[in-house]
């Protein structure tokens, strides 16, 4: 017979944390607080996420893994967003004393799997009882003080620049949360379309081309690519027109769904965890070319205060686009 | 007839994050992330405490106020610890929808109340809903990197000095659960003990005093005063000998319980929030008279690994210390 799984509560408060300290540098743990060195010149950068088991992830759609994945990658994306390299993430984690201590090995080995790739390490944290999982991520980065990336500064005639193609977090979640869905597409696309949600990866790799761009607003497409152009235009006091026959649908997810419904999916499903740029349009156009697959120009910013989406091929679609019929908590 | 209290659910994340953000200096919260500049040469430090609905706090003992005053205390109170001056704190905030509106707002000006003495704004955070309220809060502090407080550097001799008395804010607690155990106290005592409990003071002030020590270890007494002592010969590598003789009981618990019972909420009551600090001997004489109001030398560092209690006026008297009979959570 198998030996029941070890719980936390076996192993209480201090062994699950001398557990932990092995995910941390041993130089930087293991004092009331982590000291870290910044670059010369640079600003730090911090940004917190809380992710709530049942809301943010559950045992149906999310491996212990994965759940550390995305909410590193999640914290991570908010860093890129503002154009910061990472420095580490700080982690409050509270549960249940009878989770295993293997589901909190694997979501830890998740949070450095992702965190790996960008060289950055857990520099603490704390660990608490409650009645529920809840994860909570304090990412710090640096940026030198003329590199940031604010969403107050898009112009008018600026191109809007998706770093990625968007929806297939949200396709990959549907066919998690039901199976039957995905019998019409090969094992390559329905793995792709569930890795896009079980494993989004921070677009940090897209700042190198960003170091010569004189002007840029942006943030990530977190809540779906809609809500960063909404976002960026409350905050910049300008309007957009999203180009729809611009925004690219994946083959695998135009297989799955309507267009209507793989629009919706683009422009609220969320989690694709892209940037969304605005720069003067010649710029954008170079960006453009040196991202490459995925990457576009999807429309450009107006003088105004509405984000209306239309489609250069249909002269009569027009649609104008709001933040409340996006996912809002409570 | 009064009208019902507004709750979380009403106003929705939306509503709720722009009342929050009111709490927030404009300049810095409102993109992906918050950046704020750190001194030149200062290393940055990070701490992290999750506080849970029900483990941390309960509406029996806490008001909202304090539930925040105690979350910032106890944040600032690792950042002293550390020999840090704060930059400032993100907050992940998770709870149910039906928590009222009022409750969340007193809450946050509870936070602010404390942090304020401290000149440190609340940079950031994210909101959720969770069945559990749930505060996770990390702290940002920079100091120079020669003035940091570590764990692990006390030597033998040298002399181990609390900023403070220990046992008020467990005595307070007591006060708040059992209402009746007051009865022999002064309005003033009870008052006292009860504010030790509810606002406690992170000694951000005593880092004034540790400017010209060459060296110097420590850590705070947020799990008593047994566990801070403990810690640091761990890390340190080293022993101590604690005089019970030099370890002051305040007068009001002494009315209130046995010496015995005192002695065990100073040592193991915890949330007192002093420093405790082990320097030359010599040097700890003169921060005492420095400080003055309830700091003393309780103890000396020597070598071994054993933390032994004993009574100067009692050579029978003997005890060996140990961190188990401390609070664990799980």
């Amino acid at each position: 017979m198998e030996n029941p799984p070890q719980l936390v509560r076996d192993i209480g408060e201090l062994g699950l944390l001398a557990k932990l300290q092995d995910f941390c540098p041993k130089d930087i743990v293991g004092d009331d607080g982590a000291t870290i060195a910044i670059a010369p010149h640079h600003l730090l950068v911090t940004t917190t996420d809380v992710l709530v088991d049942g809301v943010h992830f559950s045992d149906r759609t999310t491996a212990p893994e994965d759940v550390g994945w995305r909410a590193a990658a999640a914290n991570l994306s908010d860093l890129a967003a503002m154009g910061a390299s990472p420095l580490g993430i700080t982690v409050g984690l509270s549960l249940p004393g009878d989770v295993s201590v293997t589901w909190v090995e694997r979501m830890y080995r998740g949070l450095t799997l992702c965190l790996q790739n960008w060289h950055t390490p857990i520099i603490g944290g704390d660990i608490c009882r409650s009645s529920i999982i809840t994860l909570a991520i304090t990412a710090l980065g640096q940026v030198l003080p003329d590199r940031v990336i604010r969403r107050y500064a898009a112009r008018a005639g600026d191109g809007i620049v998706v770093t990625g193609v968007h929806g297939a977090s949200r396709a990959g979640l549907e066919l998690l949360l039901s199976p039957n869905l995905g019998t019409v597409l090969s094992e390559e696309d329905r793995a792709y379309l569930i890795s896009a949600h079980q494993r989004p990866q921070p677009r940090l790799d897209v700042l190198t081309y960003l170091k010569n761009i004189e002007r840029l607003a942006g943030m990530d497409s977190s809540d779906g690519l809609a809500d960063a152009v909404l976002q960026i235009c409350r905050c910049s006091g300008m309007g957009a027109r999203l180009n729809r026959d611009a925004i690219a649908i994946l083959p695998a997810i135009s297989q799955l769904v309507s267009p209507q419904k793989a629009l919706e999916w683009i422009l609220y499903g969320g989690e694709d965890f892209e940037l969304v740029l605005t720069l003067p349009y010649q710029e954008a156009e170079v960006l453009v070319a040196q991202l490459g697959r995925g990457s576009a120009i999807v429309g450009s910013i107006v003088e105004g205060k509405e984000v209306v989406l239309v489609d250069r091929q249909d002269p009569c679609f027009s649609q104008v686009l709001s933040l409340t019929a996006g996912f809002q908590h409570f």
